[in-house]
């Protein structure tokens, strides 16, 4: 195997297995100590992939962020007009899509506390609202949302619905079932007027 | 001044620095020495109110969690009906409700694995809905919100409205203003029909 691959391997795993540390015991299960244990390696080869252990918390964000990203964009490309499936994309509704939000809220209580952090928070938030806001414009035009709607104001509610029931969901995911989470989002497009 | 009071008194200035600390710097800063010397005692004093940094993270977030409910009260002895009114008593329209926003989001990453703060989380997540079907109830009672409306799913929606848009205000500020914030619940509201 050529050492790029190996390295590119390696850092792989140790940011898995820090995702799943951090998404089954939060922030402070992220140690190099807990990280190498995971993996089965030394702390050394922990402190070779990551700097420390924000460095290594931002990667995990990042990798979760990404595979968001991915289940859009392959939602966009079965029907980009899909409202209702683009947000349920995104929401928590299996297990894979649960333990990315649990590392969201982790990643986010530092991210109040660490600029850039919160810098890149805040621009996913806006794109996924532009995103959405784009989609409406494409369904307005097609004559398949309700005229009067006020489109870069339902955006942003649609966005901020979508962190709102995820923190449902995580704390209660016996009252915030697939079946709920799926009705509050369609009802929320039905009175938009999406058809 | 009589024991009991000053006992109080020094718990109560103990709870409001670790507010300040962990709204400003996160759970990390929430430590026996910084917050002793943010009080100005020292640690054995802070050690003697709080069993440990989690005992404190409870009461600062309880202490946080009693402000809301009290402006809740508030508006709705004010007018129970105002539905508007009783959501932005918990939205992050000032700084006092916004550092209590900070407050919640580093208390969720900790509640996600701390099986009593998840309890707890839960709990006054659903009373907040109970509380918010309570009041459409009313307003359907009196002819004030759309017959057609589906009470408990609107309700649940409202409920992950309130700290969806609060994620939101806490990285954006300047994209969420307060305007903003009641403009993106207005909109809900009318489609609710709530008159």
């Amino acid at each position: 195997v050529p050492r790029v691959v190996d390295h590119e391997q390696r850092r792989r795993e140790v940011t898995e297995a820090g995702t799943r540390l951090l998404a089954a015991h939060g922030r402070a299960a992220l140690t190099v100590r807990r990280v190498a244990d995971a993996v089965g390696c030394s702390t050394t080869v922990v402190s070779h992939y990551f700097t420390d252990m924000d460095d290594l918390l931002y990667e995990v964000y990042t990798a979760a962020a990404e595979r968001a990203r991915a289940r859009l964009d392959a939602m966009a490309a079965a029907d980009p007009a899909d409202l209702q499936g683009l947000i349920e994309a995104l929401l928590p509704l299996d297990a894979a899509r649960e333990q990315d939000w649990r590392v969201w809220f982790a990643f986010w209580s530092e991210a109040l506390h660490v600029e850039r952090f919160g810098l890149d928070q805040r621009s996913r938030a806006r794109t996924t609202t532009q995103r959405l806001a784009k989609v409406m414009k494409g369904l307005a035009a097609a004559g398949r949302l309700d005229p009067e709607c006020d489109i870069p104001n339902a955006a942003r509610r649609l966005g901020a619905l979508i962190p709102g029931i995820a923190a449902q969901v995580v704390f209660d995911p016996a009252g915030w079932t697939p079946v709920r989470q799926r009705a509050v989002l369609a009802g929320e497009l039905a009175m938009l007027g999406v058809r």
